[in-house]
């Protein structure tokens, strides 16, 4: 008999999510793209009918996993008016054997937590231990996310905030004062903030370099969490050209991350970008010395996405199972 | 604030689909694909985890009437042990101004329906006013929902079936006999059935052409259901060059559809392919006359199972707010 779906709806889900989940699901979603049991299909990136509005299929299996499914992201004007998030975010997953849908997991909080996991499991693999202080350039939505992952893994003291709106980098660390206990949190410019960074974290939309590359001291790690289409950089070539490099997906790193911009220096062989699982499985060496810069790009990969939805789903089923709230 | 999609399950889609609904939606779909407010986007085919499982991604929208989404078809082979058939459907929409997910659509069943009602449409289009005779080639599971969609369109007196599997064959004339009154309904060899069609539908699997072209009588009108790869074909090349060529995407169909076969042809100027929709929408001519050989090729668009999901939604949403039972 064919059975429905379990809907874990978004208020379900992003009251499941937290930190320790999503990093434990994202750190296998890497190890799956190294021990080849990964497989990824083509990005379908589709108009939606309002101007700009954009929505996009992404999926993929893990094997070994069992595990099977998409995500469907959608960036909507029109929930403006309806008070909702421009974006939103569900993940679809079929069941391995018969191909039923077997779930769906509304995954616009969950999918904020995820991202900030990828930057947390690439630091911890290649940062230098005992890393005390973060910068931060960048105070949007997103930028909360990363600093409480980071603060899960780290022994914050001290983190700064780097940001051209003033306004939202002041509430930044108002939030960071008031939720974190014990870590200095300060508005600083990135002239001051990012000589200072044992950890340096970009996470915006632009579209250029946010500094030069000689701020950035010997020993530094780099998450450059914010390019994900053609066009975008957060990084100085130069920088690039300095560190180490690390990639969620060095392929799709080139083509449409923050490596797009040394990809014909990858052409001529005179870059490497390495595969960040490869790291965590022990096949590819991580930080070669306490004083080299190590930069990871993130541009997404639907594997993370299928691996967290199904430890929601999860939580959500056993929460079910001990006769708990379920939906 | 977020709230849930809808789901409407396979048992409920399947008791809300009838063929006049089919209809109406698909026929919608095809007349938007004729006045340019329908949109595709590039298919995702993905292999599932087991041995020849597969799954599909096909999206598009159609801005005028506000409809937006995609289809995750699946077959897996594992369902066999779980007693469900390997096909399975479910068309998703998405909310056209928040980009929310809508409804999930169970549409197993309701595929059925959809694909031949695309076959109705375009031969109510196509083929001459007082057809009476339908000869079928194949006797699998979609059979009888091609040959019900046309009962619905044309007064049939006979219908022929066409089967290489005697007994597969013997009964779906058993259920055509039970089902359908005042039809005469037999099992016939190629050679004694294409003759005689005034409409000609094949729905098979096949990789190299059914019958002879010869066989088929002018004024004939061909839908051709079963190509949907590169490698499939029920036609011989000489009746397309014979007949008339009607496609519901004409690129779809050269690229997959039944007029690969001819697409050199095409390339060369010597065939022409008309849009089913412009026939629809007054904007081509169909049929050219009472000797013409009208050919169909339907190779399967998103925005058919958009149309018919969302005709499903609003039967479903209908019956609940009039107090019926809504799943």
């Amino acid at each position: 008999m064919e059975t429905n779906p379990t809907v874990v709806s978004e208020a379900d889900s992003a009251a499941l999510v937290n930190r320790e989940l999503a990093f434990a699901a994202v750190r296998d979603a890497f190890l799956c793209l190294s021990d080849g049991s990964g497989q990824l299909n083509p990005v379908v990136m589709a108009p939606g009918i309002g101007e700009g509005d954009t929505f996009s299929l992404k999926s993929g299996s893990a094997a070994a996993a069992g595990l099977l499914g998409f995500k469907c992201g959608a960036y909507f004007t029109g929930a403006d008016a309806l008070g909702l998030p421009r974006h939103s975010s569900n993940t679809l997953l079929l069941d391995p054997v018969s191909g039923r849908l077997q779930a769906i997991v509304g995954a616009s909080e969950v999918n904020c937590y995820r991202t900030a996991a990828a930057n947390a499991v690439a630091a911890e693999a290649l940062a230098r231990e005992n890393s005390t202080t973060l910068t931060v350039v960048g105070a949007g939505h997103q930028a909360w996310y990363e600093i409480n992952a980071l603060e899960g893994r780290f022994a914050l003291e001290r983190i700064n905030v780097v940001s051209r709106n003033a306004s939202r980098g002041e509430a930044l660390v108002a939030r960071l004062d008031q939720e974190l206990q014990g870590v200095a949190a300060q508005l600083l410019s990135a002239e001051e903030a990012i000589p200072m960074a044992d950890l340096l974290v970009t996470v915006t939309t632009a579209r250029e370099p946010l500094f030069s590359a000689e701020l950035v001291q010997p020993g530094t790690h780099v998450s450059a969490m914010g390019a994900d289409q053609a066009g975008k950089q957060e990084l100085p070539v130069e920088l690039l050209l300095r560190g180490s490099l690390f990639a969620d997906l060095p392929a799709q790193s080139l083509r449409v991350g923050e490596f797009q911009h040394v990809a014909d220096r990858m052409n001529e062989g005179s870059v490497e970008i390495t595969l960040l699982g490869d790291v965590l499985a022990g096949k590819a060496t991580g930080r070669g010395g306490r004083e080299q810069i190590t930069v990871f790009d993130s541009s997404g990969v639907a594997l993370q996405d299928l691996f967290v939805a199904r430890r929601i789903l999860d939580a959500y089923l056993g929460q079910a199972g001990a006769g708990g709230q379920a939906g």
